[in-house]
């Protein structure tokens, strides 16, 4: 998606070889406007399948998500919540996720009322890099017993191998840029 | 705002006289319908207001939040952050809330960046009730010099001080639905 990936390379900043700064625009100060054409982009890319809820999680995935789900019909979003709260239920499904930014591991709980085996769900997330909060994802899909239509991604890190197994696994994945090289200069290369 | 006092009476279940669950469509899983409704009457009610910045706080901030800024002229929206992470800027306001659903204090941090004097800054949020988030995030915008020109709450506990507080300190508040009693038998009754 040129929008996103000339959005990355004006504003984006690449901290050596593997951290991709994009807090300007995309995971701390947002930009709407960019996220409704990545939502509109997500919908022509799986325009084909059918959605009834888009799941997500916990932080930077939840705007997005939210932007994107009235360009599937304002089917229902759902987040995947990282820290329990005395409002959450009792009755959820739950899996685990290790971050590499925040080099912990936590838990991720979805109430069971807002997942069933009639739903088919599209995964929404900001990042693909090891692909751990994708799994975690999908196993709480799996727990559901919803059907996984798809995993959408804003950015995916090309060159980490969450995409190559979610890809091997025969999942279908949309990232709207692929960033393939980054270098100590700041020099972005993305996928074709 | 009938439709969403509509939503709480039907999907939303007042547990004893303090808790009042609206899970299924207002913070984990999202009706963005509403959501839209919602920003459209944030936008109605503060029309007279130039806003150039949408502030919200992890986590149930930010898709109120985001659906709402195109109502603002697709203003940038920011939100507080309550973990620190690699990526985060080292230059950063913080402030400290206490959180009674989740009994903790947690720091939130905005990056300097994005919180500016020029701003004019709108805080929105999906809960009020002793208003300790809201005040963290007045105490960030103190820190930037920024303008504060009012908050925009989804829905306020009125049985609780944070509202009272913040209309008593001069600062426009508007709630989209403010609960005035919950009884144990699952009653809400809304102020006029």
């Amino acid at each position: 998606m040129e929008l996103l990936k000339n959005k990355i390379l004006n504003d984006g900043h690449a901290l050596g070889k593997d951290i991709l700064k994009v807090d300007s625009f995309l995971n701390h100060q947002l930009d709407i406007r960019l996220f409704e054409a990545m939502g509109e982009e997500f919908a022509r890319r799986f325009k084909d399948v059918e959605v009834t809820k888009i799941l997500t999680i916990e932080t930077s995935g939840i705007a997005i998500a939210a932007v994107a789900a009235k360009y599937f019909d304002y089917c229902p979003v759902v987040f995947g919540k990282k820290n329990a709260s005395l409002n959450l239920d009792k009755d959820i499904y739950t899996s685990e996720v290790y971050s590499f930014t925040k080099q912990q591991t936590y838990q991720i709980m979805v109430s069971k009322k807002y997942l069933n085996p009639e739903d088919k769900v599209l995964i929404i997330d900001d990042f693909l890099a090891n692909g751990k909060a994708v799994e975690a994802l999908e196993e709480i899909v799996k727990q559901s017993g919803a059907q996984l239509m798809g995993v959408g991604i804003a950015i995916e890190k090309g060159f980490q191998n969450g995409g190559k197994e979610i890809r091997a696994s025969g999942i279908r994945l949309e990232s709207l840029a692929i960033v393939d090289e980054m270098y100590e200069d700041g020099t972005i290369i993305f996928r074709d």
